[in-house]
């Protein structure tokens, strides 16, 4: 599969995290010759959070990991590739049972405590004894990098996405690192695609559920690729403890701030990773939304626009349409009122007040839809809501993908 | 423009409608070679309906039909495509003032009673003079035919679409002709794109507005092409009494009975046009959601469905990928139980009770996938609640025609 032209240059460097083991292995599910499970391995003192996908016909994983991540305790997280075991009834919750029991039973753990996230085709059993018979293993194998583990949970996706970064608590250096998968049936609802996110701060299970939810808002939850909310969204957080700071109990303990910042980078570096690998995308877009009656409503025409068709095969097509735009916010049933609306495209105001600027030359917005990267600034003039969510374009590429491809 | 595969065999025969009459004419605003205009001259005898786009960017024109449509009396309707005279500010009502007036001035009407539409692109001054320029000369030319006036409607249209019907009311006949454009930016909301319907009925206006919005919910508001709402969704009825029945003053009346039916039928065949023109269609899709909490719940169930692009991606490739169905009844918001949902294709259970039936055999429900009719349906177990919907797949042809063109 070609890489998308809006990757990265290359897989950033991520250190492992004390506390924490990788390993992968190969169960020959669905692709060949390639890793396709992915194993965290938590010592006793992690701490974990999870956010799952809001959708009524989540997986059995999701449910599984929901509901058993709420103590804040796991010693692993098994993630496959191949199948996401979603729609599958109650086979698909024995599944889970089954391939959860035989990991804890070799690791030493109860069954409760090992988490499990899988991705790919729908409505399909999934094949137990192909994961299991690599556990022992992958067990002995040596420690997967995270490069190594997030090329293992890859599907549709063109390049594996990783993102890290470092601050301090109560002068403890900490280190948080990321990986995520997801490329189509991206848009997010509460949640996300697979995205697994290790740190040795020291936090405890309650504040650190609360960091994760606050953190997903402004990353995840800001990106769409096709409108399509998968069945299997799944957001794990862990945190080791291995720095050495007193344990921090308040998601609001101003010893966090750095931390925060930190999270936030991580966790939005790795959703637009996502739209970068958005299926036949060949442009990142960034919209922002400004002067919107809150912030709930600046989000949702920012996702209208972001979710438009019109709009997005425009800019593939690399046409300065911004017509659509306006077709978008008025679809996004937010009461906005035309006359306080203006549009900006590449930092070129192009209407404003309900109408095109006097004199509206359209040579450098054009020049800007020919970059890779495509910027939008709509304010509503209501309020003072701001939202920012990320993109792609819609091209022939997504048709060729998903016409010709079960995913 | 390759007429869609979908198109019907030929535009149907259609009578001229007592009291009204069909103008056309060519503009030269966007498109060369062709009329681009229709006016609809209506005697003093007819009652008026409208319902119009519920986009808080709506068009200048629909802004003012939608007022001066309210007292149920109008003389004309004129339409121009090529521009929609969309968020152009002040400037676009005072054109849309200037025109109405110069056609009301010719016709011997108060300005207030000369409605308008306009069609094509956004955020573009109308060039008012190519328009009235033509109004001597088009007044003075011979009628036009309903399929004359279809066709000067069209913009990225690939055929020109038309409906008609007879009934009795009270033992006189009646006849309903309706013709309709729209091939993209489809998804109309409590409206549609536009749409013409004519009837000799005699029906007062308070009536024939319940009629019309009674109608327009199972027909133009049960369809989407690409999940995009228009800034001028308009739809008109016409009665202009000419049938010679006693005027009908309650839209409950069951004198009206084989009137609604009739209706009915022409308000769907136009809106199943607009889907069977979708831009890049080739397979026509109806999708019936049952057993849903209510009606309202059904129907946003089939539109999550019918705006999937993963949906409408895999019906494009002729993929039996059923388990996209469950990921958009999913992310529908329902708040629907899986372990009730099921799914059939071309009248083939697929699903039942959360996961796919024992045995399930591929092969005829693949066979129908061939067809360029495609049949979904859902049953999702909580309530009584039913919808049909209807849309289109998702091609290759609806990214050249929007990614190539300014529309």
């Amino acid at each position: 599969m070609t890489v998308s032209p809006l990757a990265p240059d290359r897989f950033p460097d991520m250190p492992a995290i004390s506390g924490v083991r990788l390993v992968t292995a190969a169960s020959g599910t669905k692709y060949k010759g390639r890793d396709d499970m992915m194993a965290m391995l938590l010592d006793g003192s992690c701490q974990v959070a999870g956010v799952f996908t809001m959708s009524d016909t989540a997986a059995a994983a999701v449910a599984w990991s929901r509901t058993n991540s709420r103590n804040g305790i796991a010693r692993a997280i098994i993630t496959n590739a191949g199948n996401a075991n979603a729609f599958t009834g109650e086979q698909g919750h024995t599944d889970v049972k089954t391939v959860c029991s035989a990991l804890a039973t070799r690791i030493g753990a109860s069954v409760e405590d090992v988490l499990i996230a899988s991705t790919g085709v729908i409505g399909e059993r999934l094949n137990c004894d192909l994961l299991i018979n690599q556990f022992d293993s992958m067990l002995q194998a040596p420690d997967a990098s995270w490069a190594d583990a997030a090329a293992a949970i890859k599907t549709t996706d063109t390049f594996a996405k990783g993102a890290a970064a470092y601050c301090e608590i109560d002068g403890h250096k900490v280190q948080i690192c990321g990986i995520a998968k997801g490329s189509g049936m991206i848009a997010p609802n509460m949640a996300t695609m697979l995205g697994y996110v290790a740190t040795d701060a020291n936090i405890a299970a309650g504040a650190l559920q609360g960091l994760l939810h606050a953190a997903t808002k402004s990353s995840f939850n800001a990106i769409t690729v096709d409108s399509d909310t998968s069945t299997s969204d799944s957001v794990f957080l862990v945190a080791s403890g291995a720095a050495g700071n007193r344990q921090i109990q308040d998601m609001n303990d101003p010893a966090l701030d750095g931390f925060c910042r930190a999270l936030d980078s991580v966790m939005q570096d790795l959703a637009k990773q996502i739209v970068r690998d958005g299926e036949g995308a060949s442009k990142f877009i960034t919209i922002d939304v400004t002067g919107a009656t809150d912030d709930v409503s600046a989000h949702r025409i920012g996702l209208a626009i972001a979710n438009s068709p019109l709009v997005k095969t425009a800019i593939a097509g690399e046409d300065a349409n911004w017509g659509r735009i306006v077709m978008a916010v008025g679809k996004a049933g937010e009461n906005i009122d035309q006359s306080m609306l203006s549009v900006t495209m590449g930092g070129v105001t192009i209407a404003r007040a309900g109408g095109p600027v006097e004199g509206y030359d359209e040579t450098p917005v054009a020049a800007h839809m020919a970059n890779a990267e495509i910027e939008i600034a709509v304010s509503v003039g209501t309020g003072n809501g701001t939202a920012r969510v990320w993109t792609c374009d819609f091209t022939h590429g997504y048709i060729s993908i998903n016409a010709d491809y079960r995913s």
